[in-house]
């Protein structure tokens, strides 16, 4: 039979650029630094199987519907990490959801016509980019540096924004970010807030994370900034996850917001999901219980730190003035420009020829226009996997430079 | 500070008119009728107990990312459960989804653009029908009796539909529906995927309650039927759920749909929460591997039919002739028309000072029109407090009845 049309947004649509790379995982003996998933080898299996045996003990309700808002225990706890991340929330201010990826969709839904502007990071999340085309929103990218958003910049954006087309919104990952992997910081903050007041732009704050830190430091969030300037009011949506922290199947995110927006998201939370699984909440509300989790984050960050260190000293070693790169102070990412005069695809081909696999910087471009960069994750594989890694990657380099210039005396020899 | 605007369907939401009723149920000694949630002291805690502890041994991976399509030992489960149902599905065709309700939230995404034409029928599913308003579609109801879906009507309605305004897609319940309690007559599915089929209408079969048969007779499914028609080309999406069967919590809901649809889907879950819990995945999948599930779901349709019949009795003998219904062959609801002439709000009133809460029957209405009916499950209260609860509806009819004459007799008092 003849289908009925698709959906205008989905008569083409195009997958994750990331999913795209999955095949190359088979190929034998590749090593991969383009996964975004946390280490499995840091999992706490032994806590999340005490917090799941006392789960089960407690019998039916943990597995009956639960409210859309979240188990009030989840919610009580989730507010209470808060605590740890410069910001104050109580169970009343959070609303559980399937993944901060669920958070981020239904603040999509309840802010969002189509055409509305929206502005984002540049580099950004791909999943962050993707929902917003099937929002069909209108994107304006900020730039990002060394100490993450360009205020300056943003500031100049929305002053030259038509008030018709005022953003709504603005995407940042203001710690550790995914994929640029910088630490927004503090005093601009306090400036995009300010501005974000100023223009009445909502910030949605995305932190998965924040507490992955190197050095110990936890900058204070956006959303307590936004809390300090107008507290009933504040102009900041904090969302984040226990998907690094504790297990990505927990399938734990949250969002923390002022009523009227949680409100909205809880009832569009209805239609598209009813309610987040009962059992996990309740293992994950049993897990944060144990009093494992602080400790637990901590070893995770402190091994996440070394295999950062071992992935930028071999990279300064093997690939010196080919690549520019600032050196990440927490989380999983290090965003790697490509200095060289090479072509990123041909690099990309010969990469995976060397069995070493990462994320071209094309597919964190909001505008899809192409970034030459990568992005190298050094959460999943091992010191001396990253250490190969490098070598392999120093071999696409070679290799490339090498095709850059067949390539260019190509067009010479013709004219002969 | 001014927060941007809500989107146009967010300005004023309403919420699940079932949730409003939820102040009631800490009314003290209220037995409700209302509830929507299997019965807890059916589900297999110690089965469930033992699925999640073969789960746990099994290590770092069940608590790690999955693919968006879902498990692929679960797949295979789900597909291999449709052999059950009339109907066949191999993992391929199966996409693990966060309840049914995901499903049918993805489906609308993938064909709905704003102001596109769906069918659904009436009464219908409160959920369905708020995420179809949230969808912005224009909805035409099609009414049903004692066999399910009205196919003549349905017929008139397609040929009278002009070409531009072609409904895309039907939203039905076929098994023991919720709320209606009906079955679709046989002969009746086969005019329906005849009509899909000549229209280009997508069916989307919703069966959560399908398993909970009286009489043991289960339904060839719709999309067995779709695909005798057409196989490569089956113009039937399947939903179901082990959330009636096993247990909410797992929030294990799939869809079976050709691969078109299938794909398109898969890249809508990837925004919307990119994949549903590994953890809960492997339980549900090590469940249905213990071989307990044609057993558990036998006790439980075997316990929801005395439920039933202990309400259906009790109700002719307290309110024959104020009420008229189908007693149904499966599922947890009982549709009742209020054929008294009385006020149906103050009918719910005198129910609530009764101690006894129902759905009233405009909640189902895809019209918002209001349907002189009452939605009665008899899956959460046990056979004593159905019978008590029958008792305290006699004193609401009673009472809205008096309140009746009372209220036409003014103003013949005002007359004097």
């Amino acid at each position: 039979m003849t289908l009925p049309a698709f959906s205008s947004l989905f008569a083409q649509p195009t997958g994750s650029p990331i999913r795209e790379l999955f095949p190359y995982l088979s190929q034998p003996g590749i090593i991969s630094l383009a996964g975004g998933y946390p280490s499995p080898s840091l999992f706490d299996v032994e806590g999340l199987d005490e917090a799941c045996q006392r789960t089960m003990v407690r019998g039916g309700a943990v597995l009956q519907y639960g409210p859309t808002e979240g188990q009030p225990e989840l919610r009580e706890a989730l507010g209470a990490l808060m605590a740890g991340r410069g910001g104050v929330a109580g169970a009343g201010d959070v609303l559980v959801t399937t993944g901060s990826q669920q958070a981020f969709d239904l603040l999509l839904r309840v802010f969002l016509d189509p055409g509305d502007t929206v502005l984002i990071e540049s580099p950004a999340y791909p999943a962050a980019i993707q929902a917003l085309r099937l929002a069909n929103a209108r994107l304006i990218t900020v730039p990002t540096d060394a100490n993450g958003l360009d205020i300056d910049r943003l500031r100049v954006i929305l002053a030259e924004s038509p008030i018709h087309q005022r953003p709504k919104l603005l995407y940042t990952v203001p710690n550790f970010s995914n994929p640029g992997g910088t630490l927004l910081a503090d005093g601009r903050r306090r400036e995009l807030v300010a501005l974000a007041v100023e223009y009445g732009v909502l910030i949605v704050e995305d932190d998965p994370y924040g507490e992955l830190t190197f050095t110990g430091h936890k900058a204070t969030t956006l959303y307590q900034y936004g809390a300090e300037w107008q507290a009933s009011d504040n102009p900041v949506v904090y969302l984040s996850s226990l998907s690094k922290t504790v297990a990505p199947a927990l399938r734990t995110g949250w969002l923390v917001a002022r009523p009227d927006v949680l409100r909205r998201c809880a009832i569009a939370k209805q239609t598209v999901d009813l309610c987040t699984s009962a059992l996990t909440q309740a293992i994950a509300a049993e897990y944060l219980r144990l009093g494992r989790y602080e400790e637990r984050v901590s070893l995770a960050a402190a091994e996440y730190s070394r295999r950062m260190q071992t992935l930028t000293e071999a990279l300064s070693e093997t690939l010196t003035d080919r690549v520019r790169f600032v050196t990440p102070e927490g989380g999983m990412f290090l965003w790697v420009d490509i200095v060289s005069p090479i072509d990123s695809a041909v690099l990309f081909q010969a990469a995976v020829r060397a069995n070493v696999l990462y994320v071209p910087g094309t597919a964190f471009d909001p505008e899809g226009k192409g970034l030459q960069a990568m992005r190298l994750s050094f959460a999943g594989p091992d010191m001396p996997q990253i250490q190969e890694a490098v070598v392999r990657l120093g071999q696409a380099f070679a290799e490339a430079e090498t095709a850059g210039i067949q390539t260019k005396s190509v067009p010479a020899h013709h004219q002969h």
